[in-house]
């Protein structure tokens, strides 16, 4: 059985050495997250999700989700057990508001918890998940007593929640929605209509699932400008505040699917169910957008948490298992000349397999928590122009960390899955269900390809570029102040190069995306990854500076830590930046030869 | 559910325009093959896998196998009846020797039918495709009353049979098997020992099934040159021939594995199992590598054939699904107005993953028939120095076709996947059981990193590297005679640059792999995939010139065939060439950083 080990080391040598989070004290909910109380945060967490949830991921793949004729849904053995433990524990609330129950602890913490708990069990993670994008829209555009009423239950966990967007004909596409809401004379709505893929639809972790709903008013406008946003309780709170009558919405089946067979996904038919308006009527989409922006974030964290585990198995694994002689005798892969053979970790190309995957995990993880620190900057910063760079650098960046995390979470689960040979194929192992389960990431919460094309159509020109400007000149600006570092020598002319690329792919779509909207669209993928590449190379070049520092401050013990972290930082820019190149020139080729074949021609 | 249509046209435009497999026809049996029996033959394959196993596909993934108590395995629904169909047809024995019963038609008519059964059913596929190795081992290793005893019943397809290598503590390193052979006084052995990982170990199929089992002979050399190949029949054929009393192997247990349910992979249990040594003792490995490099083959062809019925499937979906409107309104992608929204093909995105599953599939059949066209000439050649130059062609190329194909057909079938959306990942519309079935083709037949170090290690230095540099030197050669093809000329700058990349590995592999080991391992992976690029890149400019040459001759009122083949040797070589770059820079890094890190340190 697959086992998980929440990295907490590398974690607090992000939070710590390379965001230096402490600066951030001023900011609320800071002051009180001392290094003290995040370390122990993360051993809580990290406890809980080692002992707790781990164990319950393969028993969630085996069973499975159950629906009763009556329209309930089971889960699996010892997931409502975990979730009430998890609930009492206070997690839900780990970042919320105070004034409605939270701990208000930075949404950073709450992030690199949020990986280990994806890490540990993805599909029982899914359920606490969409109740933070339910906080975050309700607390964003709810009616006061909508937050009074609702906020508190979610916030305790007491209840969970949902996301309702696609439906059979529609998913990317959400201007077709059909379901509608019909205006009652007491303020409320009855919706009626069916959606589907929906996450955690119907379950036995809460007496209540509040779902919120995009819907269409009758008369609307057309297209999306007519979709408004609706608060859909699966049962009717009483005078008290508890789940009282059942409303008119209930599971119709559940889907069977490749993965994450712990989480119910589910077709949710609408039949005249009671709701209300969330912020304003024909505004829904974008209210929808606050809870879908902190969902991809939230998806970009599977694609490294599921990478993560079957990175740490995959270790295990080559550790154990003996197969053939090392070529060499070198260093660490000098092997075990008294056995019948060495462990397979002595092998080169197995070696390719770990660093690569690793090489991407600790910048991902970087990355994920730089922006989620400049989300908690973007939220509660009193600095205006502090706010508005974080807000742009997270617009920018939701689209990558969704689309290139979640690709190469799966391409790494596949490759980590690779080094168990026959056994990375058989279900007992566990490898073959991170790859399962990884594979929904890539789909959800927006189709990679989707994230690409808001990358390129909408965030790179977004209010003149300024925000990729921005990107962009803190790289160079980082280049520029450390080119005496002795530490950085090796690894510039990579990042160097890679940013070169990146800034002669974004002029490139500048001015052949707006001459020829399919030109972007060609190359939005590669420019996609072009720029996850760089990024992380970035993360990389700061751990490595990080790293630098701490060696330079003289022995403390545990050296090695660091210095590895520059042999990562070395390989990472030998291996993965090297791509940048080849993503640039398909970019350039542009979308003449993409678009010249008739449809029926394929 | 999805459909399948076998590639009948591409496959002919392969086998008379590119290769020309006319000018063969003083080879045995190819005059037996003129055009129009080859086309029948096409036909009526493609037409059994369309009526017959495609629709068996998801009943296989959805039943699997069955292992009663009593050790019997029945297959799924349907896939004993598609047997008897397929056996009765003679397709079994479609290229085997006539005196035992074949039809001696060319193995390139073979691989080409067996292409399409591997996308109509891939685990309803193996049963027979491990026949077609154990029919190659024997044929070539076995005695002459081994050949007259077993050839006509599994050319015929009355029986079935196997490959046991793997052991449940060792599958690459096949030194450490344990299975044990004791000579008998009836010059048979004793055979006990457990195989594990053994596809179509037992099932109902057919009545006796025959398995070449490698085990070790007491006294015998340690490692690989103490092992010996074994036939060790289910049941012992009685004086009739017929299959008489049941033999000491036994299946103990059927995996529960991540796909090809329908086939099943069974531990076998040897217990003084009556065996008889085919060929030479201690010369079991290399017997069986005749098996093993006609299963790799066969393995790489799985890669290409779910690459391809995924193709076809999202073609499908991506021209009935409705969703968002063309971002242009130009060639093919023009859109329709008159619906709410257009089919998703127009979207360059779409396209671009459409484009470049199919740049691979067509190229990558090309290659497989090419080689497959090489492994008749080194067989049925009169001329020694053919036979020479085909050896080594095929010697060389078999490691990059199992590799490469089976790393992209996985890789295409999850972009396939992808086009549908959250669709792609519920069961009922099969995508994802591609994807699922596609995984292991990059495991079994030896680990796909075992066949970069093959190709590496082992394929470029022999016979001072003789077939690395033929290779070289035919698509030089053909880049200099072709130097004045208008046809070709924009395509020829990609491929050029490719070969010299391809050119320089070879050379920093000659020289810094000979100094370490560790080099040639840690860019194995690597130089395997740029091998496979331009070996891919090589095979669009035969076709664009075989196309050309179509073209110029005349309007024949099919010209967009050909047409689009040049539109597609074009993709090509702007968006899959370019990765040769990054390829050739990778592996020039060498080991050093791949091997500094401590096994305890990963």
């Amino acid at each position: 059985m697959p086992t998980y080990s929440a990295p907490i080391r590398d974690t607090l040598f992000v939070l710590n050495d390379v965001l230096g989070i402490g600066r951030l004290s001023n900011l609320p909910g800071f002051a009180d997250a001392s290094g003290e109380v995040m370390e122990a945060v993360l051993e809580e967490g990290g406890k809980f999700c080692r002992e707790v949830l781990a164990p319950l991921n393969q028993v969630g793949d085996r069973e499975g989700c159950t629906r009763h004729d009556d329209g309930r849904v089971t889960t699996p053995s010892g997931f409502k057990d975990a979730y009430r433990l998890y609930a009492d524990g206070g997690w839900v609330g780990l970042a919320a508001d105070p004034d409605y129950g939270g701990q208000g602890l930075p949404f950073v913490i709450a992030t690199a918890v949020g990986e280990f708990q994806a890490s540990a069990n993805m599909a029982w993670s899914m359920y606490p998940g969409l109740a933070q994008g339910a906080i975050a829209a309700l607390s964003a555009h709810g009616s006061n007593s909508q937050k009074s009423e609702y906020l508190p239950r979610l916030i305790a966990g007491e209840w969970l929640a949902t996301m309702n967007l696609t439906e059979p004909h529609c998913g990317t596409d959400l201007g077709l929605i059909r379901t509608k809401a019909v205006p009652q004379d007491d303020g409320s709505y009855r919706l009626s209509g069916q959606k589907i893929f929906i996450s955690g639809g119907e379950h036995d972790l809460t007496p209540n699932i509040i779902h919120l709903v995009l819907a269409r008013t009758e008369g609307a406008p057309a297209g999306v400008k007519g979709l408004s946003l609706f608060l859909v309780p699966k049962r009717l709170p009483d005078a008290d505040g508890a789940p009282g009558e059942a409303n008119g919405v209930t599971c119709g089946a559940i889907e069977e699917k490749m993965g994450i067979h712990g989480n119910a996904t589910c077709v949710m038919n609408y039949d005249e169910a009671k709701g209300w308006l969330v912020g304003e009527a024909h505004k829904g989409l974008k209210a929808m957008f606050t809870m879908m922006n902190e969902a991809r974030l939230g998806v970009g964290l599977q694609g490294l948490a599921q990478s993560e585990i079957a990175y740490q198995n995959a270790v295990t694994y080559a550790r154990e298992r003996r197969q053939g002689r090392a070529l060499s005798k070198k260093n660490g892969a000098a092997g075990e000349p008294a056995s019948a053979a060495d462990p397979i970790i002595v092998h080169p190309d197995i070696r390719r397999i770990l660093m690569s995957v690793r090489a991407f995990n600790e910048a991902a993880r970087a990355l994920m928590l730089d922006t989620s620190l400049k989300s908690d900057i973007a939220t509660r910063s009193p600095d205006p122009a502090a706010r508005q760079a974080a807000e742009d650098w997270l617009a920018l960046v939701t689209p990558v960390i969704k689309g290139v995390f979640t690709d190469r979470g799966f391409e790494n689960a596949v490759a980590a899955q690779q080094v168990y040979g026959g056994h990375g194929y058989i279900a007992e192992w566990g490898m073959e269900q991170f790859v399962r389960d990884a594979r929904i990431a890539m789909i959800y919460e927006g189709a990679n390809g989707i994230q690409a094309l808001d990358l390129v159509g909408r965030k790179l020109p977004a209010d003149n570029g300024r925000a990729i400007t921005a990107f962009l000149t803190e790289i160079s600006t980082f280049l520029a102040e450390n080119a005496e570092d002795a530490t950085l020598a090796t690894l510039v002319p990579a990042l160097k190069e890679g940013l070169d690329h990146l800034q002669k792919a974004t002029m490139w779509l500048a001015k052949n995306g707006m001459q020829d909207p399919d030109n972007a669209g060609a190359g939005s993928t590669d420019y996609m990854h072009l720029f996850g590449l760089v990024a992380l190379g970035y993360m990389w070049a700061k751990m490595a500076q990080a790293a630098g520092r701490a060696l330079a401050a003289g022995p403390t013990g545990d050296q090695s830590f660091y210095e590895n972290k520059l042999l990562f930082a070395r390989y990472y820019m030998e291996r993965a930046m090297p791509e940048t190149g080849t993503r640039l020139r398909r970019i350039a080729t542009g979308a003449e030869t993409t678009m010249a074949l008739p449809a029926e021609a394929f």
